[in-house]
């Protein structure tokens, strides 16, 4: 297939879009990126890639990182990972905590607010130590990327924490019920830095490539986790990855993909690739309206899907 | 592969699992089915059909038939279907009226209650006419499995019925918000008695082949809807298709697949083949104990997966 | 006290906020009703009643009636009612679903729709037969009143039946709960024909002295009810008798009372007197918008209020 | 009335009540206080007191305070208060966020934590510091006690600081939604503090006499708030007093009341008396268990009750 010429009329057709949704503002930090931007990169085994668009400019990877994490956690943890975080849908607002009362404090699933700083708390307590834990993290993303540089950005960091009082309630929430285990402003502090780790997509398709190829990096053949467990992995990026338009995401789109509010989208298409998309501007439900387009005309012209 | 040897080594793995979970007892007809039984099916492309266990015994489809009834709806209407009824999972017990409620009486997804109902009053909204829309259905049922003789139990439907207040105010709920276009105890009614079909596993599995295969039956190379359809509703099936577990199917299992309260489980390998199991006693989410547990094992020794 | 003096000045003062509310607008036969009128009488216990407005003009007292129906289900049952129907604000719509599923189908209190539906469901179990339940609703509305001719208006009951469907709904979910004795719709009917009593601002305020009284009424020295019961029912009026707004009124006006979508108020002062006001266009929470400030405006200048 | 024997009576007749109910535990400090405890006090206008039980024995007031404070917040502000916190029952636990979220962190009244600790915020802002702020509330309830002495428990407050993990989630969703003004840990910590207030039953009801007499204390002749906001703080313990067992309280007792988890209640007879009793083992609702009871003893055996 000539995925240049693919990625080249998905950009035309989708300037259009790029006027439509508007950037996350809750903070400064990222309310002041400019809206109509948009990249795309996809990855193949062999380590070809194909880009249109700003596919070099970082941008904040936010929820992605969410991604990452879960796959620290699921590298250290077994069972017992399931009695602090769920891995169903959640059917609610990501940052809500209506539902986390009703169920007593443990989160839906890894990739809400709750349940992604339950696992960046499960980190620290197996690393000891919310430095070291940030450590670990950025050397885990730099090695699957195969890309030494990569970094957060400390003022969206710094920002994210100072409008922190949705997260901070959670983490609260979930203390009161039992599940939470370390220093409660440190470990959202720790989950702000991880969430303001800056990429672009060519860097994010390439990180992702483990994910679409069963756990083992075929282009570096380094293996980050088992095979049965990147397929789980890629189960909760399909059911959850998209907050509560995952349904809708799965049905338009048909790959496992996640979204972060800094206008991010990752998404595998298992065996055969790995994608990044990127376009700050949001949607109703925090997804990047444009990236969210995208994949869809992308699934729809190539016919790749899991279904 | 040898699947028959996957099918027999599950038989005999199964077997402790027998006799945890608790057979559905909201209506007597159901309560009476003997809790100890087990069958699996899969049929592949060529025809070749696997199975063991009572492959041949009948049971109560129940929400397994709202696939099908989601696949008629498709066939009739576009996207006006998505302001009746939405794709997303739920979050919420199968027959929950709060998120309805919230919600101003959209249901989340075809597969829960509400949903089905108003998949049902849309049929019967283009049909006319009920008798004709049970028709309608059961033909469908009848040509996807080629078989003439299907049917459903009538005094499962009767018993469902008189038991059917909760889906009667979800109906009342939908129609109050104006989303509903029929009679209400006569669509109901309806509802009841296309849950009613009974089919065995290999009846089941051979009906879904035209699931796993985009839309067109690859035995009898009859096309009952489109590719991108078809996809659609594997994606619905995976993401919905088991209520509020359907996370932790796609968790465990990944495959698409739809369960009912009779037991049994259709599930699609895209591509592939198609799978259908039954065993009566039920988990907490109302899902057939045995049967996810057979599932889960099938992709564990296969390696299939979507994922 | 110069009562008429008061209500002269309050019927002055009142007339900039009749232009303010909404007319019930959920059935055509109220939606009709013109928005700006006023009417308000108060009853003392030697029979004498001071009146301005309209105070001759009958109109739909709706959930006033709600109000009677708990005073006769009070005379035939003891705690066995409090199985079926609380005494606690919902803090919820008045026509809610929701914390009715939370609370398996036990309604909060019998001044909400579900509750009062309940109630009506209770009456028609002990009377056997709903022409008989409504017979003694009549009845007893007539005694409490001194008024053989009051009478419900049929075009009324219909129009709201027709619009019933989410009281049909509250009751097939209360049914699914258990905690429904007789037919739905019939039940349903039966509720919305009480429901339909029409009464001008004299006849209410009369027929509210024995609750104004301990039970008796201090005219014609009828008991109606023991003092512990009136006195609840006036406690049940206080917390719960102006649906999600019933704090408020507590707070602003300080007096039990019960609201209706007509636009009627009814107000005890224990002990003192009996109030009714009538103002057809409604607050957001569905209480008389010119009625509540009404009676505000009363206790203010009165400085009569139980606290 | 013989007000000596009534109590007499009731202290008779509650003591196989004191078996029932659970001293709270969720803190170390009161979870360790002796169950089997009980004491009652009246304070008539011209400053008789009736006692039974341990009447001169301090208990932690803990909600109880909140009436205090609201007090206080009700002399600095008026109708912008409304904006921050509102005074409809919530239908919901104390301590519950679900409805703070989907009321846009605006607590439903003063007497649930979320409101209390939104009152306490406001004081803060008005007395510009923490410790100003403690100090006033103090030298209030020093005030309207005529007691000098009147002090906090210190391990209490620690003990309830730490484990306040919900209170500080309540706080962080408030300010989330911009409803809170000052730093979250320091306002929690004051709020703790003032509920950690010990009085006797003797106190208390000498501290209540103001709002049992329009606002001005009838032994002092001191006026602390003017009569129309006392009768309203009045309705609001009425309505909103018990938590979520406020109409069950006002259906059986018909007082305005305010009950704590340290096992007190305090109870206005407007015009009469107020009344004071502790009991520390509470019932479902985390309302005093023989405290409920004796007070609806008491008002059975004089008739008083404001309905």
């Amino acid at each position: 297939m000539n995925y240049q010429k693919i990625l080249d009329e998905i950009y035309a057709e989708i300037q259009p879009e790029l006027s439509y949704g508007k950037v996350a503002d809750y903070i400064p930090a990222l309310a002041e990126v400019e809206k109509k931007q948009f990249a795309m990169t996809l990855t193949l085994p062999d380590g070809t890639m194909y880009s249109v668009g700003d596919s070099q400019k970082r941008f904040s990877i936010q929820s992605i990182s969410k991604v990452f994490t879960f796959t620290l956690a699921l590298q250290l943890y077994s069972k017992e990972l399931y009695n602090r975080v769920g891995v169903e849908p959640s059917g609610n607002a990501f940052n809500s905590l209506v539902q986390l009362e009703y169920e007593n404090g443990i989160p839906r699933n890894p990739f809400i607010n709750a349940g992604a700083i339950a696992i960046t708390d499960s980190l620290i307590s197996h690393y000891k130590d919310e430095y070291k834990t940030l450590e670990v993290i950025m050397q885990f993303i730099r090695d699957i990327s195969c890309n030494p540089i990569l970094s957060f950005d400390q003022i969206v960091a710094k920002s994210e924490m100072e409008y922190g009082d949705r997260n901070l309630a959670l983490a609260r929430l979930m203390k009161s019920f039992g599940n939470f285990e370390n220093d409660v402003p440190k470990t959202v502090m720790m989950y702000c830095k991880h969430c303001a780790i800056t990429m672009n997509t060519e860097e994010l398709s390439r990180a992702m490539m483990f994910l679409a190829f069963g756990g083992t990096d075929p282009i570096s053949k380094k293996t980050f986790i088992s095979s049965s467990k990147a397929k789980r992995i890629n189960a909760v990026m399909l059911t959850c990855g998209h907050y509560d338009a995952s349904g809708e995401f799965a049905y338009h789109v048909g790959l496992p993909a996640k979204s972060g509010v800094g206008g991010g989208i990752v998404a595998t298409v298992p065996g055969t690739m790995s994608i990044a998309v990127w376009s700050p501007a949001l949607n109703k439900y925090g997804n990047s309206h444009a990236g969210t387009i995208a994949l869809e005309k992308f699934t729809t012209k190539t016919g790749l899907s899991i279904f």
